[in-house]
């Protein structure tokens, strides 16, 4: 491609309203463009870099026995209700009417439709397994669309759906589908990991989120130093400490704290050190019969997170988990958060492991600005249940059993799930078992963000010049820069002759044939993030040589015209 | 791919609901599922095919200079508004609303996107002409889908726009994109021809659309066996009659028709030939400052049919055209329809020029069950306008000025338009010309079906049988068929070393390795249409050979197995 012939789109100035890496250069390379809130289009440069990842993934699904097939963005309600999640999914299922006012959604993901779809091709025992997936435009209407494409309303997805007899089975093609997935992302040139997580509202047994590492990442991952063990921070079990409860030393006592409704204020004004103090947040229990719904106490040390996917799997908490108001909380206890404790409640008290095992610590009196200290489990509390409610940190044992667990972030790129029989039961999808007998069908589902991967590649490789491609999904491999090409006579004539050349090479090139001066083409190619470039000037062609830049490494060599183009293929054929 | 493996999904029976042969046999062959009118999930075999028609297509467009990119399915309403289309469109248009009630629509074109797209990044005549394209879903509410995929509600389509300075660049454009089209057609093994069109709703001045000619296809084409000349009969001119109109020899005469109401009944009970006599049909009129609608007379021919997009086109009628109402019609003419005629009547009359040239003619004497005969124009009746509002017939001269027309039906696949400013004046797309002055630019717009190509290339290519692939659209190549395979000890090895063999010689292979009787396999494959059969039995094998099949020609050939992987990469090369 002719950059005078292209629609190059760059931007000098960094967009105001890009909070993040990815969203601000693609903006910048002419990657994408805005259209309404969560809605981009993908400008030329975009749009061959979604098309390589498309392929790239496309292949190792084939390759791994997946079968390709297709199916509608617009999917009608009446599968949805049949599976139960017209109504459990919330609004950001977008629901749309016809023109006749017949309900529909568009599609944010297509377990209905497959699990449809198979229930009336698939009759046999003969016929399983069988893994089917597509690339497809999805639908999901955001609240809060941001970072571009990194979460906007509509994606391209790869979903895929297998279909089997036995757990068995399906375990086996899970491991597959795992391994396909590695192969994806390796192709894709990323430094990812595939670590344990929640099932979430799609259901299902077991499930591994792919993620590509990076600080900007939204999600908290947990690496064990000691094993292969990787967990989002969701699921990762916060072990029980070893150590015993030290034995109590202190009485209980009052202590006025008029500064204090935090535990970094309790620090500050009184010096209660974090981990010698608990916060105790109240949320809402299930509803009784009357549809009242009591609050549940949850107790963590000063200086740890409430993992709100382990406590709303508790019995007795509502799910989704919800914080209880203010006013819900006065009317129980008397008193205001800021000095809340679990010293004289009367609801349920749901204590973390690690709070469990502190003995003569600090906590709010339930009397507002007053707190207790000295405080000691089964003297000062006695109902109080014990369970894992808070987020892992930094140098917690692992819960492999092995090493330690450190935290990293990390963007979920793809996910895979043992669905097990969820979707199958209520849509009744069954075959005839060689028993005779009509059996229902097992399931999993595996899904890459094909579109998500482009922002997650470049949220990893970027510097303060532009974006860093992985070869395999760069928008092009080559860059060709002729300097002053219009001033020069033998200039044009070498780039043209190169621009062919490095084509039937089979590589794919960007010739800047713009009449611009040199350091707007550099700039242009570097944020643009082409990994070589190869800049034809005066100077060397007096030494019939020619210059190839690396992207990644800064490294410039001279290369002689004449080995020039298999130079570059060898170089490009380098990991 | 091995059919063991596979989603086959045949059908023996005929769906009856399936009205077209391409519709059944694309159910029949596992190619598509309904999944709500108009809505199809593509199953493996279709989304193969599929695929193969959009890389054709993506792979000549990108010949001739297009560019690619992606919108977005989901639109602001903000852009339809500002085009005007918002109002004009009518329920096709899916008009949709998101979760904060925000109108948005799916997208059943893109000029508004891609006009709002290039105002924004293209603001220099340098950056001209350019032409960018996209691969999308689209969606258009149809209020009767239906032939399957051939009219469904969410469909693939290629759609390119081009931007210019002037029409002569648009023109040439045009015209490299007409070619593109022409190679896309011929490489996708179509018997199609470009053909003059109307402009319709899309806008314009010049237009080509690109028809697959079949039986079975919706348009009416008009060829002329003198020049190249062909249009769609909605566009195609019927010329003015050379021959003068007789002298009136016949007095007006009234006479009973009380069992005539049509001109097929004035024939039977009244002996009129329908060349003899005139039709005559009461439109709406435009309306006038008190939004009242005066009706207008179209006058044809008795055999000829009313074109009605050449008459909504001239001056006084409503468009769209809307046939006047019985009441309406009766209450100004004072009879019913089935005795209507253009003597004595006050409202406006438009006579077709086949009809201006007729002497001595009968017509409907605007009192029920009365006719008049020799009616002669001038002499009977006076105030009224000569136009071309006819569809051409067989046998019409050319309006090209050589030969004779002949009528062929098509399926529209293609079409292409000079815009003009429609759309960019309406939204101010606008250049800084070379003179330093904005200029308005003037775009081209070119689509194909994608997803229709495939239910028409089986109109154009289907036997009793099933399917017949052009080779390079057919969802596999070559089907190996092994006779009773697990019966035998040597014919598994063979089949699966030409599997392998074949696969790896390039060409896509379906490999039938069921345990099925030989009669199944061989229908399966007819009816999915895989170009050629190679058919592996015991027989055959004793003297060191195999047979292939050619599904068009059904051929058979002995082939030794030494040569045989080579003789079937020659077969395929023929064209």
């Amino acid at each position: 491609m002719r950059t005078s012939q292209y629609l190059l789109a760059t931007l000098k100035e960094t967009p105001s309203d890009a909070e993040v890496v990815s969203h601000q250069l693609m903006l910048r390379a002419g990657m994408i463009r805005k259209l309404a809130s969560g809605l981009y289009t993908w400008l030329p440069s975009g749009v061959k870099v979604l098309k390589k990842v498309e392929n790239i993934v496309r292949e190792e699904m084939n390759k791994a026995g997946a079968i390709e097939m297709l199916m509608p963005i617009i999917q009608p309600a009446e599968l949805w209700q049949e599976s139960g999640r017209w109504e459990q999914y919330g609004p950001e299922l977008l629901r749309i009417e016809d023109r006749h006012k017949r309900p529909f959604a568009l599609g944010p993901t297509h377990e209905e439709v497959i699990t449809d779809c198979v229930r009336k091709e698939i009759s046999s025992y003969k016929q399983l397994p069988i893994t089917l997936y597509q690339v497809q435009t999805k639908v999901r209407d955001e609240i809060r669309p941001r970072f571009g494409i990194m979460r906007s309303r509509e994606f391209v997805m790869k979903d895929a759906y297998s279909f089997h007899l036995s757990d068995e089975c399906l375990a086996q093609t899970y491991e597959k589908l795992h391994e396909a997935y590695c192969n994806i992302f390796d192709r894709l040139g990323l430094d990812y990991r595939p670590v344990l997580a929640d099932t979430g509202s799609i259901g299902g047994n077991l499930s591994h989120e792919f993620h590509v590492l990076a600080e900007s990442g939204e999600d908290a991952i947990a690496f064990s130093d000691g094993s292969d063990y990787a967990a989002n921070i969701e699921k990762a079990e916060a072990k029980a400490p070893s150590e015993a409860r030290p034995e109590p030393s202190k009485e209980l006592q009052k202590f006025d704290t008029p500064k204090a409704k935090t535990i970094a204020e309790l620090k500050e004004h009184y010096g209660v050190k974090p981990h010698r103090g608990v916060k105790t947040l109240f949320v809402y229990g299930e509803a009784d019969e009357q549809e009242q719904r009591p609050l549940v106490a949850l107790v963590l040390r000063g200086d740890h997170e409430l993992n709100e996917l382990k406590a709303e799997k508790l019995e007795g908490v509502q799910a989704p988990l919800e914080m209880a108001s203010e006013a819900d909380i006065v009317k129980a206890v008397g008193a205001r958060p800021g000095s809340l404790g679990p010293v004289g409640l009367n609801t349920a008290i749901i204590v973390d492991r690690s709070a469990a095992v502190m003995a003569d610590f600090v906590a709010g009196a339930n009397e507002d600005d007053v707190h207790f200290s000295g405080i000691n489990w089964d003297r000062d509390v006695n109902d109080y249940q014990v369970a894992d409610i808070r987020n892992v940190v930094d140098g917690d044992p692992s819960p492999c059993g092995s090493g330690t667990l450190s935290i990293k972030r990390g963007i979920e790129v793809g996910h895979i799930f043992q669905l097990g029989t969820k979707y199958s039961e209520a849509m009744k999808a069954g075959v005839l078992a060689e028993s005779g007998k009509n059996q229902t069908m097992t399931m999993g589902c595996y899904g890459i963000g094909v579109s998500r991967i482009v922002a997650a590649a470049i949220e990893q490789n970027n510097d303060k010049y532009g974006i860093i491609w992985p070869k395999n999904i760069a928008p092009y491999e080559l860059a060709i820069v002729p300097m002053n090409m219009h001033k020069s006579h033998r200039i044009p004539d070498i780039a043209e002759r190169f621009y062919s050349e490095l084509q039937q090479a089979g590589i794919d090139v960007l010739f800047d044939d713009r009449k611009e001066r040199p350091g707007v083409m550099f700039n242009d190619m570097e944020l643009l993030g082409v990994p070589l470039t190869l800049v034809i000037g005066e100077r060397n062609l007096d030494n019939d040589q020619v210059e190839l830049k690396n992207r990644r490494t800064g490294e410039k060599q001279l290369l002689d015209i004449d080995g020039a183009v298999a130079a570059i293929v060898a170089e490009l054929a380098k990991a």
